[in-house]
């Protein structure tokens, strides 16, 4: 097989495209002409109908993944179906293979423009888990809510917190929502109905599982990673205030559940190899079951953008890196599973917010704000504490390789005003 | 239309059993013919396959609801085809109507008795929500952990706690499990890790959401019952020391996502109203948007009993009533989807411990005995704490009425030595 570096597809891709050969992330479209969904890959400005490809015969001999409007059965085979497929894909794909270069039927029958077709969220997502993993922001939001000697819980250290999410209201970028209204309350007054006054975003990662495992089952933190299919940004979209008043003791609720947004495109560990590096130190070390290998993160740079209604134009408000993390998503799947939890197929596990060590990494508006001490400039005059009516937040990522990036599109999401 | 108490079916029904005529609730069995997993409603002794009956032509004409694996399409239907169709399986089942009774094909094909089929979990549950909606057991918790004075939190009487649970480990009633394994904690010492040595039940209820809402698109309280299909009854098994160091700041999470155990009958709203009765009065009174009618819970007979491996029975450790809860379900509904939030048909929501004011009513083995410091005496010199390995947990209830009663059957677990 060639390295990542030399492989060239005949679709022109680039070189600071989100998706080269190197990249082919999954996702699912829906056909204009027959509203079906279907999975697919992105290469450049296209996607490759994967269920088309299939029919035709053009994918694995005997096998068929991609005939159901999920990603999940995909999903669900594993490693060694997830490896097939890849180097199939890239073969197929690549510059010196004629099967679909030469092929205008084919091409006409599985290869879209991305700009003229619409994506959709790429499984069935039976369970939504959002952990706490980022150092630097349990610290910032601890210091903020109880001082810097206590800023971090005693449990931090020695477990990834994670709590149960909302699964039906995870939206596919480009998704628009309403403010949600919800109990406010503050200065111990009672509390009072209305829309949140401190909605903000939390920039985020998220993984699918893959096989999964049976309830009783636990995964070892040496095979976490054949359980990881691939990654998503996310943006946990949050109301502070809701929050803050609903969540003693039982956590956050209705302040996150109103809208969570990923994006379309599922970038695989295969593809991501190239970026693996080192986890930060960890001590006190873990405890056994959550004692894996170093090198467990990815050099992934992460962006934050605000577009509100009068700007013509994104403003990035933050930059962060996935590998910012303390706690690796191999750590965060072999605690999910060590009581016997059973992780379904397509099940999305996020990363909390990933702020690093500097102010302009934080992940959030509560942070980057402070608490809305410190409201930040955008342009033309616009500044922000938390966010407005009709903004846009986008969310993006990329690893960077030499000559070619392995992007993850965008996870963008507008708020319109409270109904 | 008869009243509840004159209605009476060809099968014959005992007058103390859960399921005459008047009830029929739902489920969805496994025929051990074809491993095929059918909706079916209970009566007496037997159930009614309902996707037989209706591919016969016997139930309503030119409707299916349950030609499916689960009850999601018919919870789907919402209140009048509800209601229709339990008006015809009434008729269809009455002493008086021929068209079952005297065709014995139709009730070969239709009628099995339960002993010789396996139940399964009656609907896709696509999210699982678990509020803490009793005031006694808020209390017995919060004096045991922060006093008398502090017991209830500040946002207790102003909105129905709650948080997200984890749909993946629902188990239905019979299922086996292994003690969970997790990071344990005390006396400021280091973590370790190890089986639970506080594993307890929590007895509860829980309701199957009906059609829902959409995201953006709150259910107003008034609306709210149209959206609750039915009751089932819920174990919520809780590991009291992995909880206890994990939950702060994010809430319950490995402490609770091993197993939640529910009956498989599900008993509608239809079937409960003549047992509706008045909730609690509320002080301080509710925000507007969950302030709704009176008469908004029902009189439900609750115990749990503990069956160790060497007990020849199961003995009744505690005996409460669903009407004990402080929170409505209506208020649960409204309050869950005032920030948008989007319920899908065959969510469960579920009602917390549910304690009354009386010691031998409480919920669970926490309060029962009062953090272990008063075990509780069972038979044959048998004592607990906690629960045991081996041990079997049956929860049951039901509403009585005038020569009949509306029950729920059981949800019962038994917990296997950790793996």
């Amino acid at each position: 097989m060639q390295t990542s570096e030399r492989l060239r597809s005949f679709i022109e891709v680039p070189q600071d495209h989100d998706f080269p050969i190197q990249n082919l992330p999954y996702g699912v479209f829906c056909r204009p002409d027959n509203r079906q969904f279907r999975p697919c890959v992105a290469i450049g400005d296209f996607l490759v109908d994967l269920s088309a490809l299939e029919e035709n015969g053009f994918l694995l001999p005997e096998r068929r993944y991609f005939s159901s409007e999920s990603l999940n059965a995909f999903m669900s085979a594993g490693q060694s179906a997830w490896r097939a497929v890849r180097a199939r894909l890239q073969e197929l794909l690549s510059v010196d293979c004629p099967d679909l270069r030469d092929n205008p039927d084919l091409r006409n029958a599985v290869l879209h423009e991305q700009k003229r077709i619409q994506m959709a969220l790429p499984a069935h997502i039976g369970d939504y888990t959002d952990f706490y993993c980022s150092r630097n922001h349990a610290e910032n939001v601890g210091t903020m809510f109880r001082g810097k000697e206590n800023a971090l819980m005693p449990n931090w250290l020695h477990l990834p917190v994670g709590y149960h999410g909302r699964a039906s209201s995870i939206l596919v970028s480009g998704t628009e929502f309403h403010r949600p209204f919800g109990q406010l309350q503050s200065d111990d007054a009672p509390p009072t109905q209305g829309p949140t006054r401190l909605l903000d975003f939390e920039l985020e990662m998220g993984f699918f599982v893959g096989p999964g495992n049976e309830l009783g089952d636990p995964v070892p933190i040496s095979d976490a990673e054949e359980h990881i299919f691939g990654l998503v940004l996310v943006n946990d979209w949050s109301a502070r205030d809701i929050q803050k008043w609903e969540y003693v003791p039982l956590g956050p609720f209705l302040g996150k559940s109103f809208a969570t947004t990923i994006s379309p495109w599922i970038v695989t560990l295969d593809a991501l190899e190239p970026f693996r590096c080192d986890g930060p130190d960890q001590s006190p070390p873990p405890l056994p079951y959550l004692n894996g290998q170093i090198a467990n993160t990815f050099d992934i740079e992460l962006e934050v953008a605000i577009q509100g209604s009068s700007m013509d134009a994104p403003f990035t408000v933050c930059r962060s890196n996935f590998r910012n993390l303390y706690w690796s998503m191999s750590q965060q799947l072999a605690h999910h599973t060590v009581n016997g939890c059973n992780l379904r197929s397509g099940d999305l596990i996020a990363s909390g917010t990933i702020s690093g060590p500097d102010p302009s990494s934080y992940g959030s508006m509560l942070e980057l704000s402070w608490r809305g001490t410190k409201p930040l400039t955008l342009t033309h005059g616009e500044s922000r504490s938390f966010i407005n009516d009709n903004d846009t937040v986008v969310v993006k990522g990329w690893a960077q390789g030499q000559g070619y990036r392995v992007g993850f599109g965008e996870a963008s999401g507008k708020v319109l005003a409270s109904v």
